[in-house]
């Protein structure tokens, strides 16, 4: 749901909505026949760039070399293939990274420092990497005729052309992620535009979450970084899927300023509001996402002392192989739910705990109460399944997203490697 | 493994073996008809006494009361039930749990505050008071028959007793866990019982990991909370079910000093060495008894810079669902290993890490290696899986056991609750 459907609004055209990007997407053979594996994000001028990454210690190859390209907040172009994570194969994996970014470099005319590289797929495999630079040229050769057409003419917003890079950066997804929003400002729109991948139910070696934004408004990358992270921390960092964070996780976000809109305070004020969104519907996209994934949990903690606080408890929550469970189970655990919530490392009494499943109280002060069984059982029916926390400990809060423990998960994750 | 088998050697009577200790389990009637639910464990003189009880925030009212009794270091008793785990139901809640102590106290004629009281089961319900204290009061009157016997005659070691109490402390282990050893130093002997309960899938509800030890050793409560601290530490802290520690988790222990032992240092040591290695055992005990656990896992990390790091580490894996999916399916994948050892939070360079399957060589360095899939099977179709990291960071090392994650354990799990 949109924090204020009045300030901006749906637009078509994903990552290419915005003034002055391009997207596309192509089958370099990297993944099974007549599946798109390799996207291409341009932008026509240099932009402004942020960049936030897994926590994980094991970093893919490709996230050295961004982070490197990154230190100057600008870039121009993001390069993704699917498929293999580039991951663990020594510095074969640094080579691949960067002859990446120097094809894309090359056919676009733009210093390689300027080109961000993503992977996502199988650990320890050497990439392909004939088959990804073939894609690479022809994804750039694609990218510069839209170009040409869109000087020649207004550019039409080559909406195929991301929703296919939106279907290339996929793995185990069962659903493209994008979405595009168009915010009025004064003497003008800006728009934002995003692309994610990620699976409720993480597929072996390739559970990788990467986010993309793009937007033609004017903001400094420091500025930039500041509204990502913020973004992240309510969005990604709040997505619980099995607990696991992978080698390769990435949100990264190109501003190009191409809609000539320098943002007034309130302007950007809203503007943050709108990435925050995006951020989180996207999310929740993932939280739904999975093969196997029967329900959507989401976890509202309120009441807290500390933000913090909040968002340890409902991650917490989100993660426990318990809750995830009984939410399988369309059981009202609400003691799995407290005993999560009690080792999640933050503060609250436990004798001023209320838990809700939906509206319906099932646990008050810290103590179970009598509630219907039956209500109980429709709200759990449902594919999503809301709980809530009051803390009665402050004023802060927060939400985190899960999905439930079902047996295809185990299915999955117990195959053989293919 | 025992350590240093030359040390000291297996003997019967668990808890009930050092002397001066009894130990009765009954049927009281709170789990189902024909089970043992209520445990009574009696030193004839007051003990030194230490324990070690849950991180989760919410803890159950009968811990409570024993970090109470516990302050002054003595004690006399432990009451036991299973079946409701007397959490999150009020002021109730804290009655009960005297009332046990009470009772005992006055049948066994020692003050309430040396009387030690857990319970294990649902939370959320209240306690059904009148069947618990009726079975404390046969507990009791079975104990004090036994009592008048051994101080006729020299004591017959309650075995039959000690066994049920081990079983009346069981909610979902499929398997009793008890052991007893015997030390020999200058002069005599001490000896050393304990028995656990836990299982490697935690059934709704009762997901608790309890621990009691006896000693006849002569050792004061602040050093027996120090090698109690530190056997924990390495054992109970070290097993990973799913994930969740429940609100009732505690390991209590007395020493009564009825062996008139007063230990060397170096039969202290040795004497430290066999708590540690009771432990360990309890613990892996626990990992390996689940409903639908189909494989132990063992996950030693070497190398590391600090104790801490390696234990971290170590903990990760085991608790990765991903891992654990894998163990299931029997799939090698270092990749998972790899990753769950990455998010640990602990420091070392993934360039240097060694990942083993047994003794075979799956990663070197960071990268895959290619290493004989044929062997690989033989290693994960074993019932006892070892995995092994080497950091080659320092000289620290810990290891951790867990269980793999099965279909067995989302049946139990997403079970309604009963």
């Amino acid at each position: 749901m949109d924090n204020n459907s009045i300030a901006w609004k749906f637009i078509n055209g994903g990552v290419a909505a915005p003034k002055g990007f391009y997207a596309v997407g192509v089958q370099a053979g990297i993944k099974a026949k007549d599946k798109y594996d390799v996207a291409l994000v341009f932008s026509q001028v240099q932009a402004q760039a942020a960049g936030v990454y897994t926590r994980n210690l094991v970093k893919a190859h490709p996230l050295y070399l961004t982070q490197r390209h990154l230190q100057n907040g600008l870039a121009q172009a993001i390069v993704v293939n699917s498929g293999n994570a580039n991951a663990c194969v020594g510095v074969a994996g640094d080579h691949a990274a960067l002859a990446m970014a120097q094809v894309v470099a090359t056919f676009m005319a733009v210093p390689a420092e300027d080109v961000l590289v993503a992977s996502t797929g199988v650990i320890g495999v050497e990439m392909p990497i004939d088959r990804v630079l073939s894609g690479i040229r022809a994804a750039s050769a694609e990218l510069l005729g839209d170009m040409v057409k869109g000087i020649r003419e207004p550019k039409e917003i080559s909406e195929n052309g991301a929703h296919r890079a939106a279907l290339a950066i996929m793995t185990t997804d069962t659903t493209v992620k994008e979405r595009a929003y168009e915010l009025p400002c004064e003497g003008g729109v800006v728009r934002l535009g995003g692309m994610a991948k990620g699976s409720g139910m993480i597929h072996p070696n390739m559970g990788t979450m990467l986010g993309f934004l793009t937007t033609d408004a004017n903001i400094a990358s420091s500025e930039l970084q500041r509204i990502l992270r913020e973004a992240v921390d309510e969005s990604f960092n709040m997505v619980t899927v099995d607990g696991d964070t992978s080698t390769n996780d990435m949100v990264l976000f190109l501003a190009n300023g191409a809609s000539g809109m320098t943002l007034s305070k309130e302007e950007l004020s809203n503007f943050e509001n709108m990435v925050k969104t995006m951020c989180i519907q996207l999310a929740q996209d993932i939280a739904r996402d999975g093969e196997g994934a029967s329900k959507f949990m989401e976890v509202k903690v309120f009441g807290a002392k500390t933000k913090e606080d909040a968002q340890k408890i409902a991650k917490s929550i989100c993660g426990s192989s318990l809750v995830k469970a009984a939410l399988f189970g369309e059981d009202a655990n609400w003691g799995r739910i407290f005993t999560a919530a009690g080792y999640a490392g933050a503060e609250f009494n436990p004798e001023k705990v209320d838990i809700l499943l939906g509206d319906l109280i099932v646990a008050q002060a810290g103590r179970g109460v009598a509630f219907s069984e039956e209500k109980a059982k429709e709200i759990l029916a449902l594919k999503d399944v809301h709980i809530r926390l009051n803390l009665h400990m402050g004023e802060e809060q927060a939400t985190a997203w899960g999905c439930d423990l079902t047996h295809e998960y185990v299915t999955i994750n117990g195959s053989y490697r293919t």
